[in-house]
């Protein structure tokens, strides 16, 4: 397993391995082949940034199986999805300073999967087998929505906007590669109190799936983000809060919302 | 008025003015003071590409009074939308693969509101009169929707994925400057046929409206494109067919769907 990271140094945006708490510094691209440089840096000094920069981050609602039983819905026959864009995107650590017409404005703690490069083959039309190849890693996400703006609408549920607000979507702190998630949890805590936790083995879409279904006449590129949705738990997040999404071997993202 | 294309001319890539059949070639940013190189070339010399990558499309909904009437939706108090991702962008020229999952396809003529840059000042939170100066120009946008995909679930109108596939946000021909869209009309020809002509004068929420409205709590970045809805006419791509969204000043917007 790696766990990859992006950071700026002195000014300077770099990107790099990381070895418990020193960065081993890459060029290239992450996706291809990155080459060590010989340089390390201490975690300590560097500021970390976006683990990747993806051209589109894809949202998945309703794909656990405990959520979908409190609530009333019918599993989906395949995955039922939004978009979050890039006006969303905030590293871990950073602070997010909430707009004014969000109102209201909940966590949502969810698996990200990072897809990769396969040389060769466009993530495009995939087999579950071909999928599962095409995924480079996993990261954390918090899929922060604005509640009141959702539903402000009766004939058009404002998913893009309720999500889509500027910082609404930090992912981070790293990718991990070589990770089965199915084995893990997502825990997310406000102000240090743990707030959410679900097993991933609970997903009716597993990453794979996810993907696979996804790619079905929609090409998916190196360093797109599929957040896989999330279960019980999810909740407000307090003027001043700091949330926390952790899942084992990925790391935690933290970030305070101002 | 000016019109901004971009083009590849012998494998390589570049931007330029389009002043009758010639292109007078420019460099550095189209937003922000771009320099003519001296170079002119014949528009029939080059090939057509996007006239600028955004890093969003916003696609409004129910944005037309006729429309509106028709299908008695009410007026909304503010634009209600989602997003079309980067693999749906195509320029005017390409010819768009129709993923076989697609089913049924429809045409929607609209009007692209182009952001650009204004110094010292993000496209946040704006004014209305601070919106009309964030306006750098307007575009053609074919916003091609696969009907049975939004419908197919009952729970979750699935606006992103049935407008989402890879080809289904062609916009262009070019990008007009100094445009008074609201005299205007978006005409849609299908195999040469008129298919679809409604008034921009029509409009629920004027383009600096929207502008405006957008930007509270979302960041607009130069080049992002704003699809102004469409109204009555939208109607079916046929396979094999091509369809042309012409708007005056703008130019024709043309792809064959194969």
């Amino acid at each position: 397993m790696a766990r990859w990271i992006g950071y700026t140094h002195d000014g300077r945006a770099g990107f790099g391995r990381l070895d418990g708490e020193q960065v081993t510094v890459h060029e290239g691209d992450l996706f291809d082949a990155p080459r060590a440089t010989g340089e390390i840096l201490p975690l300590a000094e560097v500021v970390l940034d976006l683990p990747c920069r993806p051209s589109k981050v894809i949202a998945l609602w309703n794909n656990f199986s405990a959520m979908a039983e409190k609530q009333g819905l019918t599993p989906p026959v395949a995955p039922l999805f939004l978009l979050k864009p890039a006006n969303t995107y905030r590293p871990s650590g950073a602070e997010i300073a909430v707009p004014d017409c969000a109102g209201r404005i909940l966590f949502e703690g969810e698996l990200g999967i990072v897809i990769g490069k396969v040389a060769g083959r466009s993530a495009r039309d995939l087999t579950p087998d071909e999928a599962a190849g095409h995924i480079f890693g996993y990261t954390c996400v918090n899929d922060v929505t604005a509640l009141e703006i959702l539903k402000a609408d009766q004939s058009f549920a404002q998913w893009t906007r309720s999500k889509g607000l500027d910082g609404f979507g930090p992912f981070g702190p790293a990718i991990a590669t070589d990770l089965d998630p199915e084995a893990l949890s997502v825990k997310v805590r406000v102000n240090g109190r743990e707030r959410q936790t679900y097993p991933l083995s609970d997903m009716i879409f597993r990453p794979h799936e996810i993907v696979a279904m996804i790619s079905r006449g929609m090409t998916l590129e190196p360093g797109d983000v599929i957040a896989c949705g999330t279960s019980n738990g999810s909740g407000p997040i307090p003027k001043g809060a700091t949330v926390e999404v952790e899942i084992e071997g990925i790391g935690i993202l933290s970030n305070r919302f101002s």
